[in-house]
C-alpha cells in the first residue's frame, strides 16, 4: 500500500491516494469527481471553491491533520481580497494535498449540480446545460507558421480541454481577432455541444475570463399567453419569469380559427409568425431587463407549444393541422440559430431547441409535460391535464402511456366570457356562494381578504374588481350548481325560481350578477348563461378527451389526477370536480403541478440528456387522436350536463350535495354542446 | 459454374452473371458499376440510358444475340415519344437480361463523369458534387401513427437510396408540406453530402422529379475583377462565364489600400463587404440571366480569393492582414449557407465553400491554383505565377511545394496605367515597334488585324481604339525597351535621343505616343514615365517573390514556368521575360494556365473530394513571407532593371538583343522601386 495521502471527497465518498503536492483539482479530475472548473486551474475562475475537514473522521478511517492542505497561498488570497471567499474555502487548483484529507465539494462547486424544482413533484434537475464555458490560452500567432485565430483557438481546446474539434458559429469569426487581442491570448469560450455526437459549435467568445454568466430561456408558447423563464445555465437558478399576452390573439382566439386566418388570407401565416417573434422580442428584452442581465448573455432557448403554435413560430403555414390527417411538417425536435428563426433580440448564435410533438394535435408542450410529470415512471395510473386554450392530457403508467388534445377554447383562461379577463390585480379568482341566501362573496387577486371581510374595500381600492379570472369563473359556475342557481343541463334559473334578485333577465336567459361596481364607475360582474355554455363547451372538451384515454387505455377510474397549466395551480379540485372537468377522484389524489409544460421547457434547458429522453418518450407514447374518434363526440355530448347525465360521480356525493332542479321551461337554450361542431 | 446468362459492362470491363429477368440497373449496383439514376429504377429520369453491344466479342469471350435484353417496353417507348432516346439506347432500369450481353454505358450515362477541361494542362475534373437529386416516393401521413412529413422524407430517402439520416435546411421545412402534396408524395431532394461524415444535409426540395437540373457557381473573387463561371453540377458543363469589376475598387485600387481604409475609417470593412455582397448578387443575377437559368437552381458556391478578400467577403475586418504577424481570423476551408453570407440572389439554403487560405498573404486563390496546377504533383521543378493585383507564386515539385504572395499593384491589370484600361474591345492588346522606324503597329481587342492591315479601321470602326489592356501594357513596355526606346534603366528617351518625333516631353520626362485619335474625338494613348515605373514595380515584386522562393528552395533555375490568372493566357512569354517579369527559361517552357485560380474553383466546386485534398495540402506547402524577409527587398530592387543588372538573362540574349542605350541625363526620375514603401 502507497504511503502517499488518502484523499476521500465528500458528498461523492470517492477517495483515492496521491502523492504530497497534488493540487486538490488534479485529485478531483483523477477521480472522477464532479468539481467544477471554467479557468482549467489557473486561479482565476474560483469555480473549484472546496471546503477541507480536520480531525477525527472514524466513518472514513482516518484523522486529518491541520496541515494537511498547502498554506493558504498568494492566489487564493488575492481572490478573497478581491471577491472574497466564504470561510473555511480554499480553491481546489491552488490548495495541495500533504496529508489525508476529507474534501467537501460544496453544491455551488459541483459542474453536475441540482436544482430543486420548487413544485411539489420532488424530481431534481440535474445541471448539464448544451452550452458551458470554457476558458483557454490561444498561443500568438505566428509569421513563419501562419494559421488562423480559430484554427489556433481550437488548438487550445484541444489541448486544455480535450475537445478534439469545433466549428464556429459564423458570427463569432468577425469577433475573433478583437476578443484574442482584447485579452491578450486569453479568452472564455462558449460552446454548444448537444450530445449527440456533432462536432461542438463555439456560439460566442469573450476576452480573458468571461465572469457574467450565461443564461438561458425556457419559454411556454401557449395560444394565449406566453410565458418565459430566465435561467442561469450554471446554476440553474430562475433569475427572471415573465409572461405576455400571445399578440396572435388578434388573429383568432383559439387554434383552429387561426388555421382558418391563415386559409382564408394569403400572407396570414406569415403575419402571425411575424407577430409572435416580435413578441418573442419583446419579452426577451423586457425579461432580460428585469433581471438586470445582457441579452447577449442569453445562449440558449427552449421553447414547448402545440403544434399550431409550433408550426407558426417555425414560419410553417399551419393549414395542414386544420384538416385531416393532421400532418406535422416535422415532429422530430428542431434545432437552429436565433438567426434563422428570425428572434432578433436574441444572438444571432443563440441556439434554439424546439421540443419534438407527439402528433398533429398533441404538440411539444404535451412532450414538456411528460417530461417534467414522467406518467412512465408513475407506478399507479396518473392522468394529466395541462388546462389551456387547448388542453393536452396524458394518462399513463410505467406500462404504457397516451395522449392526446382536446380543444377547450379560451372560456377556461377567462376569455369569451362576458365580464371574463386574465389573472392579474383586480381580477376576481375564488367565489363562494350561500346556498341558503344565494349571497355570494369572493376574492380578488392582490388582496388576501374575502369581500365580506372588513378592510377588503379598502385594499382593493387601488386595483379595483374588474372581472373573473379563469380560476375564478370555474369556480363561480360549480358554486351556483352547488347553490342551486344553476340546474344539471346548465340552465341558469330566474329571480322567481331561485328566490333571489340576483338572478335577473337577460335577454331570453338569466345571468347571476356577482358584484356591481357601477355606482363606483366600476364594471358590473355577472355570470351569463353564455358564460356557462362557453364553461359547459370547454370542460366537456376535456372531460371527454380524458375519458377516451381512459377508454383505449380500457379503464373505468384513475388513481390520481395531475391539474397543470398555467393556472393550473389555482383551480380548486372540488370546483373542478363539481364542474365535471376531470374524472371522479378521492379529492387528495387531485394535485397541482403548476406550468408543468413550463417546467418541461426549463428541463431540457438544464439538461441537454432530457432533450435525447423525451425524443425516445414521444416516440413510444400512444398518440390518440380526438378529431377522429366518433367515441370523443359521444362523450363530449355526454359530459354536457353538471354533472354528468350518463357518468355517475360517486367520489362527488361525499363532496357536496347537488340540488335536484330543472329551469327548463321550454324556451330557453338547452342545446348546450350539441351545437359545437369541431375542427376540419 | 452458373449457367445465368453473363453480363460485361464497358468501359469499366466489370462482369457478372445473373438471373434471367434482372434488370441491367440492378446488375450495374450490384457490380459496382457507375450507372446513374435519380429516380431509383422508375423509368422516369431516363440517367440510366445504356447502349447494348450484339454480335461476337471474342475479346470478352461472348457472342450476343439480338434477344439477349427484354424487348423495349412501354415506359421506354412512353420516354422515347415524349423527349426522344438516341438510336440504340435502353433504359437500363426497364431492359432486363435475358442471355449473355455487352453493355456500354456512355459518358453521360455515369454518375462520376469525367469532364476534360479545355486548358493546356490535361487534367480532368471527375464529377462528384457535394449536392445531388434523390428521386424518392414519401409514405403519405396517417393520423393512426403521426410522424412529420420531414421525418417520413427521411425515411424515404433511407429506404429508398440508404441514406441513413439527414438534416434540413430551415426554409425547406416551411416548403415541405407543399411540395410533398403537389408532387403527390414523390419529390426530388436536393442533397448536400460534403463527404466528410457530417450527416447529409437537405438544400431544397421539389415536386414529383425535378428535371431543370442542379448548379453550382465557381467565382474567383479578386481584387480588380470577379470572375464566375456557372457550372451544371451533372455534367460539369460551364453554362456561362462572366465578369464584373470589383466595386471595391473605390475604397482602394490594390489590398493594402483597403486594409488602410478600414484602419482609418470606422465602419469601412462593413462598407466593403457590402460592396462587394452586393456585386456577387448582380454577378449572380446576370449569369444566370444569360444562361437562361432560375437562380433558385444555383446551390453549391466556391470562393477562391486572396485572404483580404477573403475576411471582407466573410464580414470580418482585414486589419490584422495589414500589419505582421498577418494573422488570418480563420486558415482551414469556411462552410456557410448564402443566408449566413448574406448573399440574396442565390436561394437562402445554397451552400458556401471558401477553399482554405494559405497564410496572411497566400489566399485561397493560391490553394485554387494549387489544386489546378498541382504543382505538388510534378516531376520537374514549377513555377507557377498567377498575374493579378497580388501575384500568387508556388514553386514546387513532388519533393516540396513553397508559396509567397507579392503586391505587384493592379497595373498587370490596366490600373493606375495613364492609358490603362480593363480587357474590352476597343482595348490594345497586343503592339510591335519597328527597331528601325519606332513605328508602332498593334491589334485590338474584338478584331484579329493588326493596325497596319487593310480594314483595320473599318472593323475597329465601332469600338474604337480606347485604351491599353494589361496584356498590351506589358507588350508595349517590352517592345520600347526592344526598339530602343527605354534605357534598362527604365528611362524613356526623347525625340532627339530616340530618333521619333513619337517620343515627346511630359513635364520633366518624356512619353512614347502609340496612337493619337484625338482627330476622330478619340483619345490619345500614350506610354508615359509613370506608366513605365508603375509596371516595372509590378514586375519587381514578381520577379522578387519568385527569386525568394528559389532561394530558400535553394536553386538558381527553374524547370518551367505556368503563366495563370485572368489575363495570364494572353501574356506573351518573349515579352514577359524582356522585360524580367519572370525568370529565364528556354521560351517553350513557359506555358499559360489561364484562369488556375478560376479553374480550382470549378474543380472543388465539381468535386467535394478535391475540397479535402487541397485543404491537406494546404497544411503541406511551405509558406514564405515576402513582406518580413529581407532578401525580397533585396531581391525587389535590383529587379527594377529592364533587364535586371544583377541577373543575366543567357536564355533572353537567344530570343532578342536588347539596344546598349541610356538616356539618363541627370534631371529624369531614375529612383524606380526604391521610393516603394511595402506593407506595413
Amino acid at each position: 500500500m502507497s504511503n502517499d495521502p488518502l484523499v476521500i471527497f465528500t458528498p461523492s465518498g470517492k477517495r483515492g491516494r496521491f502523492p504530497v503536492g497534488t493540487p486538490v483539482l488534479t485529485a478531483a479530475r483523477q477521480l472522477g469527481v464532479d468539481l467544477d472548473s471554467v479557468c482549467g486551474g489557473r486561479g482565476i475562475c474560483s469555480k473549484c471553491q472546496i471546503t477541507p475537514s480536520f480531525g477525527d473522521f472514524p466513518k472514513h478511517g482516518v484523522t486529518v491533520a491541520e496541515d494537511a492542505l498547502s498554506e493558504w497561498n498568494k492566489v487564493e488570497q488575492r481572490y478573497d481580497d478581491k471577491r472574497g471567499l466564504k470561510p473555511g474555502r480554499r480553491l481546489g487548483c491552488q490548495a495541495t494535498v500533504q496529508g489525508d484529507i476529507v474534501i467537501d465539494v460544496p453544491p455551488e462547486s459541483q459542474v453536475h449540480r441540482q436544482v430543486v424544482r420548487k413544485a411539489a413533484s420532488a424530481r431534481v434537475i440535474e445541471m448539464d446545460p448544451a452550452t458551458r464555458l470554457y476558458y483557454v490560452e490561444v498561443e500568438e500567432p505566428d509569421m513563419h507558421d501562419p494559421t488562423g485565430d480559430l484554427e489556433r483557438l481550437g488548438a487550445a481546446l484541444k489541448s486544455q480541454w480535450d475537445i478534439q474539434a469545433i466549428t464556429a458559429d459564423f458570427p463569432v469569426l468577425s469577433a475573433l481577432q478583437t476578443v484574442l487581442r482584447k485579452g491578450k491570448w486569453t479568452a472564455t469560450v462558449a460552446l454548444h455541444d448537444a450530445g449527440t455526437g456533432a462536432v461542438p459549435h463555439v456560439l460566442a467568445v469573450w476576452p480573458g475570463l468571461h465572469e457574467a454568466g450565461l443564461y438561458g430561456l425556457a419559454i411556454d408558447l401557449g395560444s394565449t399567453t406566453i410565458a418565459a423563464h430566465l435561467t442561469d445555465l450554471d446554476t440553474g437558478e430562475v433569475k427572471a419569469s415573465s409572461g405576455i399576452m400571445n399578440p396572435q390573439i388578434r388573429f383568432g382566439e383559439d387554434l383552429m380559427s387561426r388555421v382558418s386566418y391563415s386559409m382564408m388570407n394569403p400572407g396570414g401565416a406569415v403575419e402571425m409568425t411575424n407577430a409572435v417573434r416580435e413578441a418573442l422580442d419583446q419579452l426577451t428584452t423586457d425579461i432580460a431587463k428585469e433581471a438586470g442581465i445582457d441579452t447577449s448573455l442569453i445562449l440558449e432557448t427552449v421553447f414547448v407549444c402545440n403544434p399550431v403554435m409550433h408550426h407558426l413560430l417555425l414560419g410553417i403555414d399551419p393549414v395542414e393541422l386544420g384538416q385531416a390527417p393532421f400532418a406535422l411538417a416535422t415532429s422530430d425536435a428542431v434545432n437552429l440559430s436565433a438567426a434563422e428563426l428570425g428572434l432578433r433580440a436574441l444572438p444571432a448564435s443563440a441556439r434554439i431547441h424546439v421540443l419534438p410533438c407527439i402528433a398533429g394535435h398533441v404538440g411539444a408542450d404535451a412532450a414538456a409535460v411528460a417530461l417534467s410529470e414522467e406518467p412512465g415512471k408513475s407506478e399507479d395510473l396518473a392522468l394529466i391535464v395541462d388546462v389551456g386554450t387547448n388542453a393536452e392530457i396524458l394518462l399513463g403508467d410505467t406500462s404504457r402511456v397516451l395522449a392526446c388534445s382536446s380543444p377547450t377554447g379560451p372560456a377556461f383562461e377567462g376569455a369569451q366570457i362576458s365580464s371574463g379577463q386574465r389573472a392579474a390585480p383586480g381580477a376576481i379568482e375564488a367565489i363562494r356562494i350561500d346556498p341558503t341566501t344565494k349571497e355570494p362573496r369572493f376574492r380578488v387577486i392582490g388582496c388576501e381578504k374575502w369581500s365580506d371581510e372588513d378592510g377588503f374595500a379598502e385594499e382593493t381600492a387601488q386595483s379595483g374588481i374588474t372581472g373573473i379570472c379563469g380560476s375564478g369563473i370555474i369556480e363561480a359556475v360549480a358554486e351556483m350548481r352547488i347553490a342551486g342557481l344553476l340546474d344539471p343541463s346548465g340552465l341558469i334559473g330566474s329571480a322567481e325560481q331561485t328566490g333571489t334578485p340576483r338572478c335577473e333577465p337577460e335577454g331570453r336567459t338569466n345571468a347571476y350578477v356577482i358584484h356591481d361596481g357601477t355606482a363606483d364607475g366600476g364594471p358590473r360582474i355577472t355570470v351569463t348563461q353564455g358564460d356557462i355554455r362557453a364553461i359547459q363547451l370547454a370542460k366537456s372538451a376535456l372531460y371527454a378527451g380524458a375519458r377516451l384515454l381512459m377508454d383505449v387505455r380500457e379503464t373505468e377510474t384513475v388513481d390520481r389526477v395531475v391539474l397543470a397549466g398555467a393556472f393550473g395551480a389555482h383551480i380548486s379540485p372540488m370546483h373542478a370536480m363539481v364542474l365535471g372537468m376531470i374524472p371522479d377522484v378521492p379529492l387528495d389524489k387531485v394535485t397541482s403541478a403548476g406550468n408543468a409544460a413550463g417546467t418541461g421547457a426549463r428541463i431540457a434547458l438544464c439538461n441537454r440528456g432530457a432533450r435525447q429522453e423525451i425524443a425516445k418518450t414521444v416516440r413510444e407514447i400512444t398518440k390518440v387522436e380526438t378529431a377522429i374518434e366518433p367515441k370523443f363526440q359521444e362523450h363530449f355530448v355526454n359530459a354536457n350536463a353538471i354533472p354528468h347525465a350518463t357518468d355517475p360521480f360517486p367520489e362527488l356525493s361525499q363532496i357536496v350535495t347537488l340540488p335536484q332542479v330543472n329551469f327548463n321551461t321550454g324556451g330557453g337554450d338547452q342545446s348546450g354542446g350539441r351545437r359545437r361542431r369541431r375542427r376540419g
